[in-house]
């Protein structure tokens, strides 16, 4: 499956740890993760190559493509809030809303209050359990 | 015109004080700001008597109920990039993204490089400039 998977670039990137071992997981099960650089040291730096519309055009055209879209919203941005909306809103895709269970306290209440038909939203106690959540959602069925 | 006025409330609150500047103009000109209270010292906690779904179910309630959307984007958050990615996909509600332009390097660049036929997407220099760029959009005419 192609899979959207969002974390935060620019923001708080505590759990990027968490979400390179779910990337790693979803690669692992075959799916082609569009979005992969953005877990990867310096994906800060590597998209400043690029023009802020070009990253908007990349990643809407990604996130269009995508046949499941997957969020890591720990670290709250505008990028991913953005892409949970429009997926919701515009598009067909099922949406699933990952967050650090122990950090809920400062995790935005409208990531953990989502509410919507096509939307998932699941904390994780720690990274294997996230790689489980994972496994069971996206593994062979 | 029946306004959603979007901020952040639980990141980066510095572009709160230009969000009150804008909040005033904005009932100044006759305009009816449904998120009013995201403006007040202790927002965080007078949301927190309601429970995320409570939360979200109101937000989105409001959100689809009015008339323009303006995002004050410069403390990047899910929420606001949320109600954003929400109201261009789902929604036939003008929006209006503004940000601090001195502190441009900081913010999403989803936010910056967002290109869609309802956005506009605004820097404004100082506080005045925000007034003057949303006195322009939403004054008598």
């Amino acid at each position: 499956m192609k899979i959207y998977f969002a974390t935060t670039v620019l923001g708080d990137r505590s759990a990027v740890r968490t979400g390179r071992r779910v990337l790693a997981t979803l690669q692992e099960l075959g799916h082609d993760v569009l979005t992969e650089h953005l877990f990867e040291e310096g994906a800060f730096e590597s998209d400043s190559r690029l023009t802020p519309e070009q990253i908007f055009q990349r990643d809407m055209d990604w996130l269009t493509s995508a046949e499941a879209v997957i969020v890591e919203a720990s670290g709250s941005s505008f990028g991913i809030g953005f892409e949970t909306g429009y997926a919701l809103g515009a598009l067909e895709t099922p949406v699933c809303v990952l967050y650090d269970a122990v950090r809920a306290d400062s995790i935005s209440r409208m990531a953990l209050g989502l509410r919507h038909p096509r939307a998932e939203v699941l904390g994780y106690a720690d990274a294997d359990d996230a790689v489980r959540l994972v496994r069971e959602r996206f593994g062979d069925v």
